[in-house]
């Protein structure tokens, strides 16, 4: 079986776990080109994941390499037009959330998917492949907890890593679009209905420098889909114990958290301060099994002709929410959200 | 040292638990009198509590009984009026909650009460009185988890009982008002700050009864408080599991969660469905101890001339946080909290 | 109905327990009379318990006190001699655990119980009334978990409490005697059947002073029984987090847990440790319940002339078995059990 | 960086999953050769490998093929021949557990590494480099429980797969050497002494055919150390949960449990019985990730000259007290271990 070529442009921290998935643990992939704006990153590129070709320009790594197909680690301001750049080279795309920073944005990455019907657009929604929040998934479908009705989503950096947070807290876009994107999406998934209103608020009681920024260190919003059911978003910057994500799933006949306790691992301590469960320490090793399973799927998409479950309008409808959840946020009001 | 003599009012299903805590379970009480409506309820005070002086007539017990205190286990139309009868006949109060069905009512308590400063007010949250929620409290005040910001209430009770809650739906006052003033006393009591803005939704996926009554099965609300912290709260009729009453405050060091599993006991069951715990029933089931405990506080407040630590002025607040939030809910819009 | 009359024997800490479980928490149950060596003790029963007719001599008190019962909670070498006055002087009987401190002494008790089956012999194995225990055992009888074959029990005291034992280590007839009198007791008791054979060895890492008084600060022992079920016991000093009871009861179709995780309360804290859940202190926190659940159904046999379901009989096999346990422990082989 | 040639010797249940590691998922190996008697599994190898150079005869294997290290997943009865086979034709060998069926076998591959001190011998005790184990070995070593005196290990394989464990009853060397070395494993690298006595049990309640076959569906044994350290192993057929397996390591000061719940994953379901944690079906989900990180660290240790952390004599050792736990169960006694 052939194995798809795949380019990546970006090789920072997560473009990183990316590239090394597909260098290594992909059976069907095979890494052979990579662009980025940081020589370091090219010469790691060479060294750690033996690509040679390898590209400052990503117009440049399009229309030269020999590749089947992009994989877009970059910053998000870049996502939308390198989308449309490379399915118009008739290249497959894997992009990383979110899909474009304002909705304009997104609906030029709309039109170039619906150009290319042949191509495969993947989005990197990546929790949806976690194990445990793919069999939740699995389990509702099978109808464990009848009809979803509300879902409660958490999502809590680690205050161990606070500082970075502050430090970009000016030009984060606030803190629902840069940290509520995943558990948006998570709730339309579970819920199967899209949020029509959101009321939203923040607080800051830790950290003064996010209120001094202009945003907030934690974030909480509230929404009515469509059909009636209700969402509730938690994000905030300096959970204690580690890095919290957490989702429960309400249903008719039963509901399912996924992760309330974030289990480093399978061990309990029982100490002095009596039975400890340590906690994971971040998203890179939360998530590290999701990242792989989300590219092995678009790989096998690619493979196989077959569309990608997360569409693009998945991506334009998250960042619409993201948008109007801020805007109520900093109304301190209700905001209507039409799409 | 002299017992405390206590007439109770109303021998409903709580008022049994509450006289049989008075009469067997607390040394320094001694049930002397009992008064009901109901014949059937005075021939159960005579036979199993073993109290002779019993009363169809409320101020008639006031009047007649050898009574240091009364306990007012009525219905909640009843409360206010009861309160201000007893106090003005020199009797310390002990008031189940809500302490009245509109904040006229409550004025009414607040002056007697202000009238009275010589005698013991008590009104029953009892869940504050639980040993797991009086324990977050303490860890709490000791500083274990910094300044709290957060609360997530939830309070659901059995699918198993949904028959009689919707039976009652047309006339409960709505879910709000029904089921979140615990909710809402706990939330002000860990937060220590009132809210000052509530929004509210409520969905009914299950038993469309509810929405015919022109209630929910479920209702949700969102608090911003008066220092910032926000309030969750989440109620409901259906909860497969059990009664599941479960609390989170998360403060700037850390969190706690009360029962985020309402474990029955202690036992775990390993059987062909996993690893199994079993819940708790009800709030008779749960709350069992709390009964006993905050009946023993009042009691002792009496004895030793000690106010109550929960005010008149806390029900009043709840009561017309819970107005508010019915209303926000009805509206379906954001309702400011005045007091 | 008729209150049941008790005498007490024995105020110390567990004396003290069981007294104001009768004076105050007992409907049924009245405190008449209390019999102690300790002058202290005796001033503790007048005022505290509003018990005035105290004595310093257990026959005086059974000659001479309006009691219909006794409750013997004197040291163990106490116990038989006390029950077989009691019943001669045709007093119900409920005595703490052990039987005795030999196996010849538990004849004695035997015999007495025998000369008058009129009158209510009850021993003190309150574990079996804990609420998780007495569940975990209804369960089974339903046949939750098909036939049991094996218990696994644990039984280590607070690491806190460890000076007391080390005082006590010399004569406290070895850590078997001293600690693993109830969990034989749990053995025998879920797997309705009896140990036939024992291995038992010991360990002493922490605490030499164990080891300098001819004893060990853990122990443990494994039992064959009669039908082919397979006990395993171990007893310590030593848990750093508190008070470990635990019991696992495994079957064809099923094992429940009781307690592997001795919590305090329904509190987790997710603090900067991860997520702790906080453990009991000693046996007075861990069996309160049990110990009123117990003497409850103590009086109960009394008032309505029932037997209760613990008998001499299982008195004498759990001392026999805890010296087999010591004896296979000491010669560091097996030891055969014969009843 | 040189990729580590390797070609794999069986390719059954485990083999492939050694195979498709070497093959897709660790950078720094190459598969590229295989041998088995089955002509299926070299057509396997062929089209799901993608491996050309495929072998009947294992001889001819080492003799020709381009390759550093052989990786043995044969039936227990070749794996000594064929280690020393291949260290004798200068390749690195990883073999799967066990080292051999006897001790006799076992001292062969001991002089063969001895004689070949410049190649690598890697013992698949792949539980040693499960994420938790591997977590669990770290804080002990880093103090966390003080230091270890007592492990409890309980390995029990699903109720699920009992009918094919009935079927190799007769022939699986009884339930201790069928199932119990890992544990025995475990317990020797926690505890860091040897196991100098054993005594052992077994009980069949469910599968009669066990019994008929000269062996039990449950076995239990009890160990003294060395240093006064205590091990006891449960292993069983019939758990009917899921796969159980579970170690306790107790400390002097505190202990850690790895899996007490053998969780599916984080998922917790709350319905109608209650809240269940569904748990993993056997030893390919629970184990998946040991697998390919103790291959990995197999090519690693290759590929930089450096000694595995498991020798060849612990290889021994624990076919030796599998060996001497047998003989304490079939004698019904005590049994000295000797090395």
């Amino acid at each position: 079986m052939k194995k798809i070529k795949v380019g990546i442009a970006g090789l920072g921290r997560l473009g990183k776990v990316h590239a090394e998935n597909l260098a290594f643990k992909i059976p069907n992939a095979e890494l052979t080109a990579a662009c980025s704006i940081m020589p370091a990153e090219l010469d790691y590129a060479k060294e750690v994941l033996g690509v040679e070709d390898v590209y400052s320009d990503y117009r440049e790594m399009l229309a030269k390499a020999d590749i089947d197909a992009v994989a877009i680690v970059t910053t998000s301001g870049e996502h939308c037009w390198q989308i449309e750049a490379a399915l118009d080279a008739g290249k497959h795309v894997f992009s990383d959330k979110p899909l474009g920073v304002n909705v304009e944005e997104c609906r030029i990455a709309e039109k170039a998917v619906e150009r290319h019907p042949e191509l495969a657009f993947f989005l990197g929604f990546m929790r949806r492949f976690d194990p445990s929040y793919a069999y939740a998934k699995k389990k509702i479908e099978e109808g464990a907890i009848g009809t979803p009705y509300m879902v409660k989503a958490t999502g809590i950096d680690p205050e161990a890593l606070v500082d970075g947070a502050i430090r970009f807290a000016a030009t984060s876009g606030g803190i629902f679009i840069d940290m509520a994107i995943h558990d948006i999406d998570l709730m339309r998934w579970f819920l199967g209905s899209d949020p029509v209103e959101v009321y939203a608020t923040g607080s800051t009681f830790k950290h003064p420098e996010f209120r001094e920024a202009g945003d907030d260190e934690t974030g909480v919003a509230m929404y009515k889909c469509e059909n009636g059911a209700v969402g509730f978003v938690h994000v905030g910057r300096t959970a204690p114990h580690g890095y919290h994500v957490e989702t429960e799933i309400i249903g008719t006949e039963g509901s399912i958290r996924v992760s309330p306790v974030p289990a480093k691992n399978l061990c309990m301590i029982y100490n002095n301060q009596g039975v400890v469960q340590e906690c994971v320490s971040g998203f890179p090793e939360r998530f590290a099994e999701s990242y792989r399973l989300e590219m092995e799927d678009f790989i096998n998409c690619v493979q196989n002709g077959v569309k990608p479950e997360v569409t693009v309008y998945d991506g334009t409808k998250s960042t619409q929410i993201g948008f109007a959840t801020t805007e109520a946020y900093r109304q301190g009001g209700i905001v209507k959200i039409e799409y």
